[in-house]
């Protein structure tokens, strides 16, 4: 199951070097063990980069997956290698936090598709020795549940206490619900949907225009070429992150404010907070990601329907479920509405699951489920804790911490 | 006043043809009457290019100033001439219609810094021989509304029965309404703000981004190369487009069908129908606009905000202002939201002018002023005519038609 490592192109570039050499552990799948895609295609070998916080208990039930979304990675709750920053849900994740790590058992694995360790476009396609670019399958949120249940097998793990993710970590959240019934105590889909809708695809679509439009993309083989599409990239960084965020959280950080400077200069210059921002968010987004890896992920999440395999109605996917559901929201997020998680909470309910739905009144978008959210927080650890109880895990109430 | 058109550099393509010589009657403005820029650079010569139904009446008291958004132009009821459509306002404008120019004298024209015969970014710099790029002054919505004036002047005509506009239309027919109170008897903004928001300077960020990341824009020299960044300037209209429009319309028109097909092909191809329909939305606009245009006019509604030259307090804009205003929104515009068009309305009532508000319910977004909405439509006809009657026009009721 564990074999050596695909062989790596020299000279890689410090952006590539954690695709090829991640800095977190990685389970090798060799080829003997093909995963199988949606597009009837076979990966192999294949590796999933994963993180790990806290202490599997002996019976191994208190493992909690979290799935991580479009650009996010394994390093939930510790530094990211390239960018040196805190994990990307550490408000969330650590000794005492919502999701506890003096209690459970937490499984962060890079998405298949993924830049950070996992297999995906920038990755050896063993075939040729060189980086697959557009080689690589389209895949799906599926494969990605798939690749990870590999790793949780790996693991050794039988039933995952809980799965947990926001926004495309969401999605993956339900797919494992539904696929694995037995192997998934309790979910909590955060800030998703069972569907991308039209408008969400329409800005995806924006996205990988730019990165395509970009003459440094080359086809997709830019890796060989040493450059990066980074312009493209940085365009679709900022389109979407202004999906991420609500007029009200926009208008609370930035409003008009002009960025230093008193007057306005009458050129294109940054002349408004907004714009320097966004800037800002683009140009980092292209230091830390792979913009062939920002293709396949968004055309996965494009992809993503799962009235698919279930006779076009939600509720046979869920059908037979045993898995305690919490589904939340956020008021002021437009990317992933309300409404959607209703769906999907109302597609439980046809099936009789038991579900608990939390509408978190909140301004500030999408992005509130990363941001410090008390309300979210408090549904986080309530819901869990008392999804423990019922597991056998014990009363956080009544333990010390 | 009216002067030769400036020299044409040989050989101007198909697209810059009404640039240079557009199919509009067009009202030149020679070195003599320079426009003061609110930069503080003067402007001269300058061409304002325009487009008139309708018959002016012998006591000029009929003339209504169509102001148009961001991407019109002067042919609000007449064909196109680059595209061979019908105007972009005939559901509004025409004879009978709710803009009837069996009544009234309808002027529209080419805002300044737009692309169809106005001058603009891509209109011959005098002092160069070349076109001016980026040494083309960047403008105001004061600044287009101070060169409609001097048309209105050239037009003979002292006080204007009704502007009206919507979007970036709407930001004109406020500051005419705050600039010349004795010239316009009604005011109809449709679908607009009387400041733009930190979302909307976002947005329009990220289309200027992605027309500069193009290496065929050339720093804004590209006429000179026979070049168009054409994939920069499509993304900026795909993003944009999406702004347009709502959650519900894109559901409606697209939801997640495909295109043309009945299985996903597992591709980057436009397997959904919401793509195919983006991608054809930026190419067509490509073939009729000038990307510096873009840039300028966007960084104009950046720029706009009607508190800056009113102490910081939008409603001593309007203060003594004596002209009937009619302001309209739409429920699902998400650029303009309602709220924008009720904080005009309250700018309005504090200094006790006489307006009425209609929110029009729609789920058709920011496009709503430009479709099929009967509402609108007799909103529109409704407001007009009982102006037309207060201004000795006569009752549309008791006249034949």
């Amino acid at each position: 199951m564990t074999a050596a490592p695909p062989n790596v192109i020299a000279p890689v570039s410090r952006r590539y070097s954690e695709v090829h050499a991640p800095s977190s552990p990685v389970a090798h799948f060799d080829a003997s063990t093909p995963l199988r895609l949606a597009c009837q295609q076979d990966l192999a070998p294949f590796s999933i980069a994963y993180e790990t916080y806290g202490t599997l208990n002996r019976d191994k039930s208190n493992a909690i997956l979290i799935c991580h979304a479009l650009t996010a990675d394994q390093y939930v709750a510790s530094k990211h290698p390239v960018t040196g920053k805190p994990g990307w849900w550490e408000s969330v994740v650590g000794p005492g936090k919502p999701i506890d790590t003096n209690r459970f058992f937490i499984i962060c694995s890079n998405i298949l598709g993924g830049c950070m360790g996992s297999t995906g476009p920038a990755s050896i396609n063993p075939k040729t020795g060189e980086p697959y670019g557009l080689g690589f399958p389209v895949i799906t949120i599926g494969d990605m549940v798939e690749a990870q249940a590999r790793l949780i097998d790996h693991l050794g793990i039988d039933q995952l206490f809980a799965v947990i993710g926001g926004s495309m970590g969401g999605m993956q959240v339900l797919e494992w619900a539904a696929r694995y019934k037995d192997r998934v105590f309790a979910a909590v889909p955060i800030a998703t949907a069972a569907w991308h809708s039209s408008q969400n695809i329409a800005f995806h679509e924006v996205g990988r225009q730019a990165v395509m439009a970009d003459p440094e993309w080359k086809g997709g083989n830019y890796y060989a070429a040493g450059t990066v599409p980074k312009n493209g990239l940085a365009v679709a960084r900022m389109a979407a992150h202004i999906t991420y965020l609500s007029e009200e959280a926009l208008h609370r950080k930035f409003g008009r404010a002009l960025q230093d400077r008193s007057e306005k200069t009458f050129s294109f210059n940054a002349d408004f907070q907004v714009e320097s921002y966004l800037r800002h968010q683009g140009s980092t987004f292209v230091d830390r990601f792979d913009a062939n890896s920002y293709l396949y992920i968004t055309r996965a999440m494009d992809y993503f329907d799962m009235r698919d395999s279930a006779g076009g109605v939600l509720a046979n996917a869920f059908r037979g479920t045993r898995t305690r559901f919490c589904v939340v929201s956020f008021t002021s997020d437009w990317l992933y509405p309300t409404k959607e998680s209703r769906e999907i909470v109302q597609a439980l309910n046809a099936v009789a699951a038991n579900v608990s739905f939390v509408e978190i009144e909140s301004d500030k978008g999408h992005d509130a489920f990363l941001l410090e959210e008390p309300t979210f927080f408090a549904t986080i650890r309530g819901f869990l804790n008392a999804a423990a109880v019922k597991r056998g895990l014990g009363d956080a109430k009544e333990t010390s911490q």
